[in-house]
């Protein structure tokens, strides 16, 4: 197949698919970066062009939709299949859809959940949507850049997922800090805490299957924990932490929320019953 | 071992106790409550110093520190080893080991890092913190209750643990729920994002891992991302989840925490640099 674009994760994904044994044609603007796939055989093609008439399966990793859509050109592409990992918007990859289909070419728009340095590992998952014949047809190849998750025919929905996981991504490791920080303040170093943390996230992830039927329900019974009570444990984390100049800006926003849900009529429920929040069906206060 | 307390934690307790065999005498100030574990074979004491003086291995779990306090009376103690499992901060904890001490007990203070339904799994963590031969003696027996892990000597740790495990879960059910928020505004299921957000959290245990000796390093090379490049990333998700009427408060305080790290320098660090910001190192804008 052809990658398009050797940037720090153009490169990892071509270089993953030589790992596997596959011929590779390359291009990039620069094309110097393409030294060290082409020692390891693969092939330099001079212009985007000539790279994408070289195999059916173009993979194009390259800064944002706008330099994806000047590189591929506006020649037909019958019988070509695009598959984008670009990072964008929903919206670029249903436009991006668009006109590739006009053009006869097949498309999957693509996220890749790790940095370069993981691609290629089976535990990290590469989310695509888009038709489900164009993944079929490339899923044994594409299981060599991570584990292929399909996540539906909506071109959108791979972008989708990777803003609302990023956005996991970020409460989580704020919160990990915060609590590194209170930690630290009584000489607890990160590396003691982390592996713990770790662990108990493990314990939060079942907190999350069971909170995902109650999200699904529209129902939150609060009978493991309410947000009554979490409210009141969440003021003696504040507390605990304000005592030690640990910044409490995230814990005060989460009781914030946690408060106006109670005053929604959740006082009772649980604390998936914030997704009422979260979702705008409870006005801000 | 006696219990002390069974409301719906104590109940857990004293029921996992008696899953494994153990000979288990129990109190609690509504006596009622004992009747399910009296039929499971638990010895009813009529008060609380009965029920002290019927084991040498005291576990405690009642509504907080004044009630602990006040249930366990005035007398001697020598002999007797007390594990505290009720919640409170690390200041109440050495306060309990101070009065223990002082009447000849032992003190273990705990941390049950589940609810009551979870009481009993190996999975789940028990964390400890107190005199290493205290916890040595009766690690065996706590095994009952869940995976013991001792915190060290200091008996506030296990609650210091307990207020930053608690945070970092609310952190991360938020950042859960803003997703599932954001997905499930293009009629994405909880029940359909929740497994891919549960996988994603594995690969976001590797940065933590990767982070803490950032943290511990005082030095946060932003290699893998920068907080630039995820100042512009978190944008995007605010305006995707905007754009669907979902709440951003959230993401909005994390992107304002990273441009605060920028302004101070952290710019081309990790996202680790942040916990500059929590420690109270980076002063407020
Ligand atoms: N790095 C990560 O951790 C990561 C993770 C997930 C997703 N992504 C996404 O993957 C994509 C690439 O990221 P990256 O980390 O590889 O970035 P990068 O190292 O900056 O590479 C950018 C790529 O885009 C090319 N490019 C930029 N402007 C161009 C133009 N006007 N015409 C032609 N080519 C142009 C660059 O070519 P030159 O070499 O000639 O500059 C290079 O191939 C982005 O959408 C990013 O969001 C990255
Ligand atoms: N439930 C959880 O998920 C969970 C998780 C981790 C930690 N914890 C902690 O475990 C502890 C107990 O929680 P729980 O869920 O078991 O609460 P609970 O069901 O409300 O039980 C409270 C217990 O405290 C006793 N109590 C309250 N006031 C008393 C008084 N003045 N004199 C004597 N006894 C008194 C109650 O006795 P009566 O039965 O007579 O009222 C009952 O045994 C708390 O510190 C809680 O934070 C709970």
């Amino acid at each position: 197949m052809t990658v398009l674009g050797l940037g720090s994760m153009g490169s990892a994904l071509a270089g993953a698919l030589l790992d596997r044994g596959h011929a590779v044609t390359v291009w990039n603007r620069t094309a110097e970066k393409a030294a060290p796939l082409v020692e390891r055989g693969a092939r330099l093609a001079a212009t985007p062009a000539e790279a994408i008439a070289a195999s059916p399966l173009v993979v194009a990793c390259v800064l944002d939709y706008a330099v994806l859509r000047a590189v591929t050109g506006s020649d037909p592409l019958s019988g070509k299949d695009f598959v984008n990992l670009t990072s964008g918007s929903p919206e670029q990859a249903e436009e991006a859809a668009g006109w590739f289909g006009a053009r006869g070419a097949g498309y999957l728009d693509g996220a890749i959940m790790t940095t370069p340095e993981g691609v290629g590992s089976a535990e990290v998952m590469v989310l695509y949507s888009g038709p489900r014949p164009v993944f079929d047809a490339h899923e044994p190849v594409l299981a060599a850049l991570g584990d292929p998750v399909y996540l539906g025919a909506d071109p959108g929905r791979a972008s989708l997922y990777d803003a609302a996981l990023l956005g996991l991504m970020w409460s989580a490791m704020a919160g990990w800090l915060h609590g590194t920080a209170l930690v630290g303040a009584e000489k607890t170093t990160a590396a003691e805490f982390t592996p713990v943390a770790i662990r108990w996230l493990g314990t939060v992830n079942r907190f999350l299957t069971r909170y995902a039927s109650q999200v699904d329900e529209g129902r939150y019974p609060g009978d493991d924990a309410t947000v009554d009570v979490q409210v009141a444990a969440i003021g003696h984390l504040i507390h605990a932490a304000g005592a030690r100049g640990v910044d409490n800006a995230l814990p005060e926003l989460l009781k914030s929320m946690m408060e106006r849900a109670s005053e929604a009529g959740h006082g009772a429920d649980s604390f998936a019953s914030l997704v009422e929040l979260f979702a705008g069906r409870v006005a801000a206060r």
